[in-house]
C-alpha cells in the first residue's frame, strides 16, 4: 500500500514543486502591517490546497493578529494515533533587498536549489507533509494515523498569540504526536531529531539618574551617570568562568548525566567550525562545559543593546537621565521562565545603587523544553528518517527556542518530534534564503513512511 | 573720562542692545552644514560692526571649518597692555524645536530677558564688549589699552580647528591678558572668576567578536557577546568609592591645599540645590572630596553612549558583531592629555578579554587649565567687577572644558581672565535659552572699568 503511496509522491514531485512555488510568490511578513493582506491571502490559499487534498474541517481561526489555518482528516480509527502538525506559513522581511541575487518572492530554481524567502523558513518544510498527505488520500484513499494541520501566520513574530490560541482550543488540537519541521539536519545524508529546545525570557531594564540628560561639565563628579551604573550592573551579571551571577538561577539546572553528555557531544559542533562561522578570535562559554554542552544544555545571559545618550559621529558630553539595557536568557527545560524572571528582577534591583531608579520589565517568558526520546513517536521518526536517508538521525539539543514546543510539551502534554529538512547554510532569515529539493523530496517521503511507522503493524 | 563713556554705554543701551538681535537673529549653527551660509553671514555681519566702532584691521581669516573674526586697536601705547578679547559667534542647534516658547533665531524680550538661541553663549556676552570698545573710541577716541578680538565659529564643535589657527597667527595674537566672557556668575548680584578649567580627552571604544551579528539561540554560549565584555570592561573603569581605576591616572593630580579647599568650599554647590536641579534620588562622587571638589578640583569619567546591537522596540536576540562606546574624562589642569590618552589606551587594551579585538580612537585631547591668581590682570578683573556689582567676585572652578583657555595659557602664556555674565538658569544649549538684561548693560560697564583698571594709574 505504502509502495504506491511513494510512487505517487515521486510522480507528483513537478506538481508539488509548482504548488509550492504558488505559496512562496505571497509575500506573507507578518511583521510589516502593509503585507497584513498578504499574510490572509496565504492563509487562504493553504486552506483551499489543503481542502483539495481531502482535508477536512477546513478553518481558518483567527488570532488577535494574524489568524491559525486548521484542517483534519479523522477516519484512521480510534486505536489509530493522532499526529498534530504544525508550520508557520509567515516569512521574515527580505532585508537587505539589495543583497538578494534573485527577487525574493519570484522562487528561482538553480540546480538542486530553490531560491526564496520562505523557501526552508518554514513553507517549504511543512508542506512536505501536505504532499505526503495528498500522495495517501489520492492513492489509498486514507492515511495510516488522523492527522490534524496547525499553520500559525505569526512564528516571525515570536508566535505571540500561539499560547492563548492552544489554550483556547486545547480540544480541537488534542492530539498523540506533535510533528514539527522547522529545524534543520546536519548535512544532506546525516538526518538530525532535537531533543530539547531553550526557553527564553527576555527584559529591559532601565535606569534613571536624574529628571533631564546633563552635561558632563557640570554635573560630571556630582551626580551618577546612568550609563557608568548600567555597565556595572550588567557587568556583574556573569563573573569571569562566564556563569551567570543571580542568585537562584541554576537551582533547576539538573547537573547532565554522562549518558547525556555522551549523547550531546555528538560531533555536531567543533570548535574550529564555530570559529570559523563566526570569525571570533576566541571562543568562550562557561567553565566545566564542553561548547555543545554550553549551547544546548546550559542556560545563558545576553546583552542585546543598550538604548539612551550620545550614538552619533563626534562627540557629545552627556549624562543622559535614564539608560535602558535589553537582557535575554536562554533557559534549559528544567527552569521555570517565570522563576527566572523573579530571580531576575529581584537581583537588579538589589544591586541597583542608590543613586539610581530602576524599572524592569518583562518582554517575554517562555519555558524551554524537553523532548522524551523513549515516547515511541521518537523511535518512529528515526526509523523514518533512516529508511529515507539510509542512516539513522543524531539526536540534537537546539540552543534556540521554538515556542511552540513549550506550548505542546506542557499543554497538550504530547511528545514533540522536531523532524526538520533544513540545511545549516539554507540562510534563514537572512537574504538568498533556499531550500535543498532533494530534501524537498525525501521529507514527502519520510512523512509518509512515519505516518506508516507511527500506526505500528496494525496500520500497515 | 571714563565718566563719559559710561554716560555714553548708558545713553545707547538701546542701540546696543538692537544691534545685538540684529547678530542673535543669524542661525549661525556650525554643527549644522546646512547653516554654512548662516555662519559666513553672522562672521561678515560682525567684521562690518567692528569696522563701525573704529577698530582696525579687520579680518576673516579662513580655517578647514568656519572662519575666526579678527579686529584690533593698538593705539594705547608700547607701555600699555594688550588684552586679546575672545568670543564665538556659532551657536548650538535648537533642537528640541517644539519646547521653545518663542522661536529661537527671533530674539524676543520679556520683562528684563531676552530670549533666543545664542542671547547668553556667547552672542551676548562678547557683545558687552564690543559695545565697550565703541563707548570708548566715541566718546574719548581712544582706549586705554590696546585691544584684540579673536572672535570663534567653531566654539559648539569643540573648537576644532582653533589650536592649529592659534599656532599659526602666534604673532598677530600675541597680548599679555586675554579676556573671555563664555561663563556664568552665580546670581545678578554676586559675580564670579574662573579659577581653573577642566581638560576633556573624549574616547571611542570598539570591541569586535565576530565578524557578523550572531543569533543567541545558536551561538550563545559558544562566542562572547561583545555587549557583555563591554559593560564588564567599561563597569571595571571606577571603582565603588568612584575613583578612576586606571593605572597612573591620578600620579600627576596634586592634592588641594587646605587654602585651596577653603577657596572652593565657597558655598556655589549645596547637595539640597543640585538634588533639586537634577531630580537625582542621591548624589555620587569620589570618596573623601566635597561636591565642589569633585566637580572643579578632581577628574571624572563618564560614558556617553553604547552603540550596537538591537535598541528598537520588542526583542530580537542578536549577538552583535561589534559595539563601540564613547567614554570621556574630564582633566585636571596638573593632568597631561596626551599621558591620559595613552594611559586609557594601554589599561583597556590590557585588560581586553582575549574573545574580543579591540580599538581604541582618541576624538580629542584637550589639557585643562589653572589660572595664576596672583596676576594683576586678575585683581584688575575683581576690582572691576567690584565697582560695577558692589561686591568682590567669587573665584570658582569651572568643571567644564573651555579649549581656548589651555590654548591662551600654553601658547600665548597670558593669563586668562574669565569674567562672565551669565545667569545659572541661562539655559545654554537648552530651549529658550536667555540673557538678563541688566547682566548684559553690567558686562558694558564692567569691560569699561576693566580696561581703565587693566592700564593702572598711568591709564586714567
Amino acid at each position: 500500500m505504502v509502495t504506491d503511496t511513494l510512487t505517487y509522491a515521486r510522480n507528483h514531485r513537478g506538481d508539488f514543486l509548482g504548488e509550492l512555488i504558488e505559496l512562496l510568490r505571497i509575500p506573507s511578513i507578518s511583521t510589516l502591517p502593509e503585507h497584513k493582506a498578504d499574510v490572509q491571502a496565504a492563509a487562504g490559499w493553504l486552506a483551499d490546497k489543503l481542502a483539495a487534498v481531502g482535508l477536512e474541517n477546513i478553518k481558518i481561526l483567527p488570532t488577535p493578529g494574524h489568524p491559525v489555518v486548521y484542517a483534519d482528516w479523522l477516519h484512521a480509527g480510534s486505536d489509530a494515533p493522532t499526529v498534530i502538525i504544525y508550520g508557520h506559513y509567515d516569512v521574515q522581511p527580505p532585508d537587505p533587498l539589495d543583497e538578494w541575487l534573485t527577487p525574493p518572492f519570484e522562487p528561482t530554481i538553480k540546480g538542486d536549489k530553490i531560491y526564496g524567502r520562505g523557501t526552508a523558513d518554514d513553507k517549504g518544510q511543512f508542506f512536505a507533509h501536505v504532499a505526503a498527505v495528498e500522495s495517501y488520500l489520492k492513492t489509498a484513499g486514507r492515511l495510516p494515523v488522523n492527522v490534524k494541520f496547525m499553520l500559525e501566520g505569526e512564528e516571525e513574530l515570536g508566535s505571540t498569540h500561539l499560547e492563548e490560541f492552544v489554550q483556547e482550543h486545547l480540544e480541537l488540537l488534542r492530539a498523540d504526536v506533535a510533528l514539527i519541521s522547522d529545524t534543520g539536519i546536519l548535512d544532506p545524508d546525516t538526518p538530525a531529531l532535537i531533543t530539547s529546545v531553550r526557553g527564553l525570557v527576555y527584559m529591559e531594564v532601565t535606569l534613571r539618574g536624574s529628571s533631564r540628560d546633563l552635561h558632563s561639565g557640570i554635573y560630571g563628579g556630582a551626580v551618577e551617570n546612568p550609563l557608568n551604573a548600567m555597565t556595572q550592573l550588567l557587568g556583574s551579571l556573569r563573573d569571569a568562568a562566564g556563569r551567570v551571577t543571580i542568585p537562584g538561577f541554576y537551582d533547576k539546572v539538573r547537573e547532565l548525566t554522562p549518558a547525556e553528555r555522551e549523547a550531546i557531544n555528538n560531533g555536531r559542533f567543533t570548535e574550529a567550525n564555530v570559529l570559523a562561522e563566526t570569525g571570533a578570535p576566541a571562543l568562550f562559554g562557561e567553565a566545566g562545559y564542553t561548547l555543545a554542552e554550553r549551547v544546548g544544555a546550559r542556560p545563558t545571559l545576553d546583552i542585546h543593546g543598550i538604548r539612551g545618550g550620545f550614538v552619533g559621529q563626534g562627540q557629545k558630553t552627556v549624562i543622559p537621565a535614564a539608560i535602558t539595557a535589553k537582557v535575554s536568557m536562554r533557559l534549559v527545560a528544567d527552569q521555570d521562565a517565570a522563576e527566572i524572571v523573579e530571580l531576575f528582577t529581584r537581583h537588579v534591583t538589589a544591586i541597583c545603587p542608590k543613586t539610581m531608579t530602576i524599572t524592569v520589565e518583562t518582554l517575554s517568558a517562555k519555558p524551554g523544553a524537553m523532548v522524551d526520546m523513549s515516547a515511541p513517536a521518537i523511535e518512529a521518526a528515526a526509523q523514518a528518517y533512516e529508511q529515507v536517508f539510509g542512516r539513522r538521525p543524531l539526536f540534537v539539543r537546539e540552543g534556540g527556542s521554538i515556542p511552540v514546543v513549550g506550548m505542546f510539551t506542557h499543554l497538550l502534554h504530547a511528545p514533540v518530534v522536531m523532524m526538520g529538512f533544513g540545511l545549516p547554510d539554507d540562510g534563514l532569515h537572512s537574504p538568498n534564503e533556499k531550500f535543498h529539493l532533494p530534501n524537498f523530496y525525501r521529507g514527502i517521503e519520510t512523512s509518509i513512511r512515519y505516518f506508516e511507522l507511527l500506526a505500528g503493524p496494525a496500520g500497515n
